[in-house]
């Protein structure tokens, strides 16, 4: 009985073609090449490759965990490294870094797609590479030309992998009280000296080297995060020829013991006057980290729905298999002394809550990843901001609302196993498990939403709101053509008013008092959320109808996205009433609470 | 930085005295003596008794589970032996049970507010004992004389402990599938044989014997639930002096690895022509099993309750004593480097959430098991009728609203402390793990939701309901005299008119179409939960502020609980109308949807 997984390749296809809309982008610097049977080719492959490769290595990898040993060493779990050899090996872990640093130049529609299926089917060994795209992109925007040519190519080959390096004991969140230290060496490198914590992958046995990217403050620094500066630290130095010099002044003090991802290693990283680089300029260390975090951001979304993807093909497999009860309305499987619970009107109800929410959030991740792109490529400035402020956006959404939801979508897909759900021998509550993080790291959920509220809501004076509430009319517009979906679209209109009247309302009175921005931050996110994927829903619906009514062969698969999207807007949309009052609802009483009588 | 406990007494008293009325009852018997001075030190003992020998073994439990053995002997973690043995000496197992058999006798209400501050201490140990009480319960109901008079004071003393044996590998909610089979032996007790599973506290070290109630079919009886009877089977059969004599042909096959509860052996118990007494008349098992599921019912909404109460109160000292960041309308703590996280209005909002769910589960509890007393113990049959209607009522409600509740809000409450909630050693994610099974165990929380609409609701023509609806217009009636609470009461009429809504839609449409009822069971029953917990919210509101307009000596106190209140009514109820919306969506959509292609 261990887990299924297959990639989801078929309507991964489906959102490129009918929501990304990927031939429209020909004309952009590497699209031409991304033909659909190239797409089609590079997906089929890949699934091959993460379901016969990295899944099996799930559930043992969580049961095993990894081991830190007396040196400081840590052991990844069985066949770990295998795989991470065979993934690039293949170039799978490189699809979207530069040709010129090794990769295979692939758009971000095309590498979150692959992404997706690399953390669904095991996502604490999916991050071991994440996070050295992350530190890619740092590197690539913010390090000098040497440091690209000298530690790029080793990364993107897979042979020396990247973490992030932010949080200490006393400091999460707030960076500004970073205590870790960078001081002068005198020949152009620093000595790094402190304790980081909850370091994903800072430890493993997978690589010959690890580059950490590491937040310190330098001599005379203002003690916040205008003090900031980013360093290159790695495990081993090099030597002038680029082979593996010595080991640097930094190691693994201990390993977690977590709730999930037992198949990463959560290290406490100790520097002990370690040598490292700056990267970039000193104290603008942030603006750097931050491209890793945005990135990490939208991964951190792809996991969410990752882990909700997987546990809603285990759920509608075992709802298919297990024979329990009767249809309400008569045996639907006389033959047999039970029928299926998948006849249950409760059980579909669960299982299509699922399906609206991982086919929404795919939907909402690659349209995000088409703007990563958009960003970077467009022929034009205006697009490429147009792109930019969608992206800004929508990253806290993505990260908050899809973790959030791939979470609880995880706990309902265990739901419908009963109690074989609890058991560890069927994987569901590693799902639950796993997918427990995501809600918390690179920004915890509630960060997101502050993010959204007093950052890229007001910025530029709410001119990437305008853009995102434009494109839902247009859809609306679109929709309205087809009498079938006139109520929904009537559907999306209100709830968008009702996003509407939320931002007014925050917009006023956060000038007044920024906590009613803080009080109606979250709720104001998760409205925000249901809108974006009304609109994605109400275009799905309308491609499809108009597949089927141009015929398609494919009919069965049309009409089940039709039947997702009228369900997604009877049992989701009509939240956004309840949201848009609750972010009215305002802090007063939230601020009334005196600290001691909580 | 173990996780703290402080059982909530000064709250469980508020609610005896406002919510409860327990004064309004000196007229019941047991309940005269059940003086507010008799409460307080009863509950004031048992806190000390939950917190300094119950609750010291909750991690160290999880940590180290249970052991099985070749011989199938299972051990428990280290103190839990100890800890049993000084809980059942002090008389802490047997508070409900009746002094005729060697019990205290007090109300379910005390027995309830007791049983939650166990539950929240250590969930796993606590299961030991409550699965007991049930045991209990269903032997003094459906029993012999000789039976109870042999088996109820050893369980009672705590020298047993009790199970209940319904699930199969290939049956779980549809016990007309049982195979396990009942022979008579011709001497008056009967042979069972059959594989049972998922069964909580199967095997320990913590008692002399265990006293399985199992169900199974006799010869000849029908393939469905009308053909199951309740047998008792003994690990240890006793000698005609009532010595332990020798070993009964039922073993513990193996135990489960699971995501949570490790405190308590999950087994697999193998019947092998094992002895038993049938229990009641034969055929009628499910009903005697069905006293021991209500009582076991209202434990696991306690477990919702308890799980949530302890995260929370471990969110609330984190939330204290974590410096980081600052207060959106400045510095609140200028000495330090940074504010207590408890400043940000998303935190607060998370705690409240946390608190409107905790103190409104309590008051539902308590006031439920006040039904429960009164349904056994009340003047009339009138009132005896009408409190077991409101029982009935409440049950599947507390069941399933409570643990889901419960889960979300230990989630919440984990989400508090940041990366630290995901690392084992703050426990904060053992509280997850623990509450995760209360959504599953004694009946899904779908089946719960079933429970309600198919069973509860249309028994003698809606009566039930109707007197809940009445009592929550009298709240709200009675509110209204209160200027501060006429907006509240207003909202709550609002939602109420959104149950009466739906309630009708239901009944209107389960005629046609049974599917409709199934589709909208579980909206229908956190709808009903939602109005509970309003009406609930809305008459401590009132008690409060009476308090308050009467001078308590304990304005703080009171002042949160009003607080509280708009909070709830502020971010919670408003859910109402959605879920309104959702019942009334039907079935059509999810039955719409061909099993192939979900």
């Amino acid at each position: 009985m261990p887990a299924i997984y297959k990639a989801p390749v078929k309507d991964t296809r489906y959102v490129l073609e009918h929501v990304v809309g990927l031939e429209r982008y020909r004309n952009l610097p590497g699209f031409a090449e991304v033909t659909p049977d190239l797409v089609a080719a590079i997906l089929e492959e890949g699934a091959k490759f993460v379901e016969g490769v990295i899944h099996p290595l799930n559930q043992t990898g969580d049961k095993e965990g990894c081991l830190r040993h007396a040196d400081g060493s840590v052991t990844t779990p069985k066949g770990f490294a295998d795989a991470y050899r065979a993934m690039c090996a293949g170039g799978w872990n490189a699809l979207m870094s530069p040709p010129e640093y090794g990769g295979q130049g692939l758009p971000h529609v095309i590498g979150s797609a692959f992404e997706e299926y690399v953390t669904a089917a095991n996502m604490a060994f999916a991050m071991y590479t994440g996070l050295t795209q992350g530190a890619i992109s740092a590197l690539l925007v913010a390090g000098s030309e040497e440091q690209k040519r000298t530690w790029v190519p080793p990364m993107v080959a897979g042979r020396f992998t990247g973490t992030m390096n932010l949080t200490e004991p006393q400091c999460g969140t707030d960076l500004g009280l970073i205590r870790t230290r960078a001081e002068p060496a005198g020949d152009g490198s620093w000595r790094i000296t402190g304790t980081k914590i909850f370091i994903s992958a800072g430890e493993h046995d997978l690589a010959e080297n690890i580059v950490h990217l590491v937040l310190a403050k330098t001599p005379g620094a203002p003690d916040s995060v205008k003090g900031l500066s980013l360093f290159l630290v790695p495990k081993r130095l090099l030597n002038p020829d680029g082979t593996l010099g010595e080991r640097n002044r930094v190691s693994c003090g201990s390993i977690e013991h977590k709730m999930g991802i037992h198949g990463n290693a959560t290290c406490v990283m100790t520097y002990d006057g370690a040598k490292g680089w700056l990267v970039g300029e000193e104290m603008k260390g942030l603006k750097a980290m931050f491209v890793m975090m945005n990135v990490a951001r939208l991964g951190v979304g792809l996991q969410g729905l990752g882990q909700a993807e997987i546990a809603r093909q285990n759920a509608v497999a075992y709802a298919r298999d297990r024979l329990q009860g009767r249809a309400l309305t008569g045996p639907k499987n006389p033959q047999e002394k039970a029928d299926p619970i998948l006849v249950h009107p409760d059980v579909r109800r669960m299982l299509m809550d699922a399906r609206a929410f991982t086919e929404g959030a795919r939907a909402l991740c690659l349209w995000a990843a088409l703007q990563a792109d958009l960003a970077e490529k467009a022929e034009s400035a205006d697009e490429r901001e147009a792109a930019h402020d969608l992206l800004s956006l929508l990253t806290p959404v993505i990260k908050a609302h899809l973790t959030e939801e791939g979470y609880q979508t995880a706990t309902t897909a265990q739901q419908v196993f009963g109690g074989h759900g609890y058991i560890a021998e069927w994987g569901m509550e590693q799902f639950v498990r796993d997918a427990r993080i995501a809600m918390i790291y690179e920004g915890t959920n509630g960060v997101q939403a502050m993010d959204l509220v007093g950052r890229k809501l007001p910025a530029n004076g709410g001119r990437a709101l305008r853009a995102f509430l434009a494109r839902v009319d247009e859809g609306i517009a679109e929709a309205r053509a087809d009498a079938a979906l006139v109520g929904l679209a009537g559907d999306l209109a209100t709830a968008k008013a009702d996003l509407e009247g939320a931002t007014l309302w925050l917009m006023e009175r956060a000038f007044q008092n920024p906590d009613h921005a803080g009080a109606g931050a979250s709720a104001y996110l998760r409205l925000l959320a249901l809108v974006a994927f009304g609109d994605l829903w109400l275009r799905m619906a309308r491609a499809s109808r108009t597949a089927l009514a141009e015929g398609t062969p494919d009919r069965a698969f049309h009409e089940a996205k039709v039947l997702t999207a009228r369900h997604f807007f009877e049992r989701k949309l009509p939240d956004a009433a309840s949201l848009a009052r609750q972010v009215k609802a305002g802090a007063d009483t939230l601020m009334a609470m005196p600290a001691e009588a909580f």
